[in-house]
């Protein structure tokens, strides 16, 4: 496969809003800011193929070759997103079902059924077109599929679908019976065809997980069906050309591990919100990087400045951009690409930050911004590609619990995936230490790990429990929480003393849990045994355990359950299993995880200032990226001799500094 | 007819969801928990009725049977609440259309029609098959009619079937137009067909409070002839056996008092909130004893643990399940029994609370409380069983009234008539008055009541103020207030001089009221005569009020109506009328009821400490409950000698003391 | 055309829900209170026409008859608002669809799709027969013709027009695709009738601006037709007589200013909030005026007492209709009406104030106010009636930028424009300079004003930008502020510098806009150069500004653009264009505009204390209004000689005082 030999810079440009003049401009500004790559036309289908059958394509072939003449290459959008009015008018079958039942009009845009048959033929004859035309193109660098998938529906198509793909996955009405466990408020069914989806006219999808949790597998299958359309169309022409689709920020819909098992790589739309804490967008970065086993992403959008959508749209601060970028490179991002080049003139997106704003000059803080950033971009060229991070500390992530934990309904309704996640993984980004985060599967290979993280496993699917368990008796270090171990692949609760298949390892008992009010907390005190001493604070829910043959770490200090246990340490094998029966304060998972870290010592080399992102990438040489996300000043110890300042070039040796907001990116050659 | 000799104890099992050695598992536990009666199956009309007409009811003969040897009586549901999908499949007629308009699709649960001709045919055949096997059988205690009805349905059955209810109503469109006044808005009709249901489709339901409430009472009525189409088929095949449906506690979708009428017995299910202050579910059980002039009541549900549902399912606290039974029977339940048994492994419902939980053994503190209640109850065997509490202050409640007052536009949007009930309700029980709450008709009489308390009685239907000025005229105390006798039975206002029928009673003209924002309140000063002396708070709405033979017993000491009356006391006849123009704080409330309990006689024979909850039930014996809804220690001076504390079998005499959460049953023979 | 000569006072009365024996007492009642017009019947279609074709108008003869024997006008009204239920029921298609897809069901009121040809024609026939009877009447002073339009359509017959009108309004497809900027999100069209109204069903009135802003176009011209649709029957039998229909105090939904200028008048209903500050009636009132380009309006609905559909309906206080009532003559009134006359006895309404209350009788706070009053009116005759307020000061207001602002997406979801119409408005009316209300077009001529203000002028139709410039250039004084000049009539962003057409009269350019959250805030430092000294605060939005020309006259003290002009000001031709950046706080604009006043010599020649509203009427003479909206008494200095108190008939010169919420009316003939 053809991969880009540098970091690609640039992003979504639109040729079909604008004129020959402004391409003009354009390429004149684009030279300027150092972009080398544009994305295009996501949002073209209509004008490609203005009726059915019927292609233009002259302009984008112009297009090509004339971006590709000024040295640019080409991210190239099937432009299935937007179907055209024809379309969506002589096929109504094209237009989605929404959950309270309603058929959608054409209009706004990834409005379409991924299983209509029409518009997976209509996408896959434009791919050919596509495929045809640009697959051997000197400036072809990637092909982007659609945009941003995640539409779910419920029309007639899907309703006949989901029952066939019921059949194929439980055989017979029976195990569907069994598995959905229908016998609860009398929903056994004696034909798949009696089947109805979960929406808002039977509120099966708030009150029936198990048929919920299915259709939400079967969203995600289909839709990898729908990339996958596309996909081997444009593979069947040149299989050397990376295919992807750009996951949207708001992830849950679709499960990413299954989605990005099928694409060349893993590709994202980083938009965090105003002010949002740093670690967010890190964590998110792991996840993308998780998604193919650690292999570098593609950062397929950001934005230059504000945007539009949120609902107070600040600015992106001097140096923000720049500081985001880096971010995203020193977690495994291998691009760096924005939407969007050039601002539009109208629609729902004409405030949305941009390269070229309305203005239409380069004479912009933000034009200056990323001009530097290309400018920077280009020096380092593609000395830390395909590189990895070297991370022993493995986060697990996994979308069928994520559904499965959301969907369920108590003990409290701020139940929160991703949040809990985002904690564990903050006291552990505060430290600099590196995580990959992992899908846990049967076959999960753990052994490079010392440490694994897994908040809130609430549903351990086949064999996942066993492989964690056999991963701590050769000892490994496990952490995990409250509300894990309870639920199958079906949400159906494991029986037996809580946590499940998990309780042996744990040496445990989850005998009940307590659900508190945000404003409510307890408080958790430490035992004897290596934790850090003082007071902490833990809320939300509070597990109550009995030992089984863990010692107890920390106890309760309030309510009827005070004294009986809340964190607990369990030798199992030749490692260790650790269960945080709450959600402790930030400040305890801090404190636990330099604890662990020392003792496990994954903590990370570099000596820094709090605030400072510190990360490896190792390939050939080795990158150190360190990033001031204070408002001051900071400084770091680099332990290692021999790190060039791969930006001014010179030798960085022992204790550096590093300006408010800046970066430093070092390199290395390897020994 | 046959009731129960003892307090049934047990609750919600579901056999259909559970395999042979789970049953031999749960015999064993009940036996140790002294479970003495199990309801079933809510919920397994699929599995009884796998296709139309075929029956399958081998399976729950056995189990029944096999209970009966345990000793296990049985409260037999017909299982009509979840049809099967079959039956919505082949005749969609059975799925309601929701108030949006929207038709439903099979799935949820209470997801039928009450008026579909098919879904009364297929669950009175059902019924019939219930009938005909177990009418006799010797475990059978109670016959329970589906669960939880309350669902309102805007489909074509029901909109025509209003039509002909309203046809008969009001015999003439004049009548209805009339009734209805429809020449507010230009609404007049010149057909019964012209007639829409009120719905979010045309916003009736929100602006034409006369058709609204009309539906309200149609809703009931059909409701009470779907319940009847079961009843009556299974009182054909042996009159003996108690027939009841079990309420909800969100009770105000149907009138209660209608729908206990062609009932047994109430029953209800009792979910108080977590935390949820102790007098609510005391009124409530009042209420539940109200619905059928005072006698028993079943309490059908009660969790043993933690909800799943709640926001924030807090675990019950030690002893909260032991204090909301005892406060049950305090109150005039004759049963005990719980949803659930055993906890469902899967669906909307797992981690709802149990007797026995997953973990699936008797070592939870959950069973080993319901095993010591189980237990006591035993011990205290029938005594007290179908006894009497022997209220003399009445508290009017009024279904009608209740849509009615929170249907209407204006003053406030904050109209709450169960929150008012349970302000004044709560003044009453802190003291340890007994209440009955009785339902205003024009044939209710009040003659063995010192006292009748009517709050917010908006609506005064035909006969309801002439009954109540006579109980006055003839010596009787009435307390009402603000929002009282403004409305007739459809909603069209009293003319004249408010409070309309009730005005010359009271001896007041109420001219205007005003309404306060959250935020804002009025004082109350109080004038000579026999009121506490002090300021109080006021809020929510104020009544302008002119005396017209009233004196004033308080005054407002704010606003422009600083200074006229807002409390006024009337002599009419024999007896007293009082009138309080505003929702008064709720220390106004606790003094204002001492002072009129001493007055009149009315207060608790028994002086307790403050959060302590007395309550005598009197029949054969009298029987004397006392709760200590404290967290510390309290005392009570009992007055009467002879008491024996029935669960330790010693005498009690003089002060005693009830530890923190505790309950004494203390009982006497009758002299 | 024939206006009254006096002041109307009277209003809403429904003759079709009365009897006769109220009918004699309400004659009665009304002498007292000196009604003089009853506005009727507003409702009644179903009662005059009970089949299609068929009418019943004798009870309504026999009405109007009897109260112009008592000297009473009458406001006839159409009765187009409350389609009978036959109509309904028969021709479906008079049902609008809501935005959500629902086909509506008969209900409610406006409940008719104004594009309907059923509709139409019956309400054109129903209005021949209101002519031919009445058109000469002696009683009838104006036509009132349905009742607060405003309801949105998405009915098929709206669809299929919709697409008509965009042919006409743009010609081709091409056209439309530029205009609509369709190239964004892949959104072109090759015909019209791919075309799909923006509804929920495809999220286009959200995230589509152009068609949602054409859409509200087209709402606008088809209402408009639909009030000509009988207007210009009425007319064809008298055109002496005013027609109008009277607009709902939510009046964003239609364009007003093209609404009026098809009718005699513009007419308004006047329900302010509970506590709404006083400045908010009076810039609606200044709105009212401004529609007919300065011509005195008709006040057409007040409530003489509290509303029944507030959240909180509080009582008007003792002089609130007084003061509501004078001010709204002192703005260029020259009605008193009033919803209603009666209370209704039933439905939505029943607790909405009334002139009789359900009491019946006059003895009423709320009786005694409104004859006091409507004794006043009678002393006052004619005396204003035509005149004129003489501002110098211009506010910009224009619906198509309210719609367009509001829709837009981006830079803060807090943009509102009637809020900072009102906030720009407070400062002037504090200082109680007169206002006139002007809607910006190519052919505005503002040579008359000394000062134009022109808030969030976001949208900038043909002509507008160049007018505005052209004014400051011959000598006129423009304030202008953030958020403007940004887009053209299709919201198609400006290109180049910001504020695109009125950069160069500003002489800066606004780089970027920072968006702030609700608690956030920066400060504003004043420069040299006459502004006040001082800090001040500003929130909401902040423009990034350069200088090109223009001179700061205020920079911002926080945040990363601290030290950028934040208020500018800059002579173009022989005048000054100022620019506002931001959202000051209320205090600066108090104190820019007084320092604006000064120089400009716009101030009131009045001096009151602060919380008297001073406002002149001219015409035949002046009259000078003075209204205390304070809680105390309070003083004003009349500078003229030869005022008289037009209801004490006293003279008065120099200082007055005038009491507590009191009102001065003074004239003074012409010199």
């Amino acid at each position: 496969m053809k991969w880009p030999d540098h970091i690609c810079f640039g992003g979504d440009y639109s040729p079909e809003q604008w004129d020959e003049a402004t391409f003009e401009e354009d390429m004149r500004l684009f030279k300027l800011a150092h972009v080398n790559l544009l994305t295009l036309p996501v949002f073209a289908w209509a004008k490609l193929e203005p009726e059915e059958g019927v292609y233009d394509f002259a302009w984008l072939d112009r297009f090509i070759d004339r971006i590709w003449q000024n040295g640019i290459q080409v991210c190239l959008a099937t432009s299935t997103c937007s179907q055209p009015a024809w379309l969506s008018r002589r096929y109504p079958e094209v237009l989605p079902v929404d959950i309270e039942g309603r058929k959608r009009t054409h209009g706004m845009r990834a409005f379409f059924c991924v299983n209509s048959p029409k518009y997976r033929e209509r996408a896959a004859a434009l791919a050919h077109e596509f495929g045809k035309r640009y697959a051997h193109h000197p400036a072809l660098a990637f092909w982007h599929v659609s945009n941003e998938y995640g539409t779910k529906c419920y029309c007639e198509t899907c309703q006949k679908k989901f029952r066939r793909w019921l059949e194929k996955r439980y055989g017979s009405i029976e195990e569907l019976n069994a598995r959905w466990n229908t016998a609860f408020w009398g929903r056994t069914v004696y034909d798949f065809d009696e089947i109805m989806l979960p929406t808002a006219c039977n509120d099966d999808y708030r009150f029936q997980p198990a048929i919920e949790l299915d259709y939400q597998r079967f969203v995600t299958d289909t839709t990898r069906e729908c990339f996958l359309n596309e996909a081997e169309v444009l593979r069947s022409y040149n299989p050397e050309i990376p295919v992807f689709t750009n996951i949207s920020g708001f992830i849950k819909n679709l499960d990413q591990f299954a989605m990005t098992q099928v694409q060349d790589a893993a590709a994202w739309d980083n938009y965090p919100a105003p002010g949002e804490a740093p670690h967010i967008a890190a964590l998110k970065h792991d996840v993308m990087r998780g998604l193919k086993g650690g292999r570098s992403f593609i950062l397929a959008e950001q934005s230059p400045n504000q945007q539009n959508w949120q609902p107070y749209n600040k600015l992106k601060r001097p140096g923000e951009v720049r500081r985001l970028t880096y971010q995203a490179l020193a977690h495994g991002a291998d691009t760096a690409l924005f939407f969007q080049m050039r601002q539009s003139a109208a629609g729902q997106e004409k405030f949305h930050g941009a390269l070229i704003s309305h203005a239409g000059h380069e004479n912009t803080r933000v034009f200056r911004e990323m001009a530097q950033l290309g400018g920077e971009l280009e020096r380092l060229g593609g000395c830390f590609l395909g590189s990895r991070v070297g991370a022993r500390t493995a986060l697990l992530m996994d979308w069928e619990n994520w559904w499965a934990l959301e969907n369920s309904s108590g003990p409290s309704r701020d139940m929160d995936y991703l949040d809990m996640l985002a904690r564990y993984y903050e006291a552990l980004w505060s430290g600099n230490v590196a995580v990959d985060v992992v899908n846990p599967r049967e076959d999960t290979d753990y052994s490079r790990y010392s440490l694994v993280v897994a908040p809130m496993l609430y549903m351990t699917r086949p064999g996942v429990a066993e492989t964690l368990c056999g991963y701590v008796r050769q000892g490994g270090t496990l952490v995990t929480t409250t509300m894990s171990g309870l639920v199958d692949e079906n949400d159906r609760c494991v029986f037996g003393e809580y946590p499940g298949k998990l309780r042996e390892m744990l040496g445990i008992w989850v005998e009940e849990t307590d659900a508190l009010r945000p404003e409510e907390h307890n408080g958790m005190r430490m035992l004897k045994g290596g934790l850090p001493e003082g007071a902490y604070a833990c809320d939300f829910l509070c597990d109550l355990i009995h030992l089984r043959g863990a010692e107890a770490a920390a106890e309760y200090t309030d309510d009827f359950y005070k004294g009986m246990p809340v964190v607990t340490r369990n030798t199992y094998g030749q490692g260790t299993a650790w269960y945080i029966g709450t959600r402790p304060s930030g400040k305890f998972l801090f404190d636990f995880f330099s604890m662990l870290g020392s003792s496990l010592g994954i903590g990370c080399e570099v000596c820094a200032d709090p605030g400072v992102e510190v990360t490896f990438r190792e390939g050939e040489g080795k990158t150190l990226f360190l990033i001031n996300h204070n408002g001051e000043e900071a400084s770091a110890a680099i332990p290692e001799k021999g790190y060039v300042d791969l930006l001014s070039g010179k030798a960085v040796e022992g204790k550096c500094t590093i300006g408010p907001g800046e970066v430093l990116v070092l390199g290395k050659t390897k020994r």
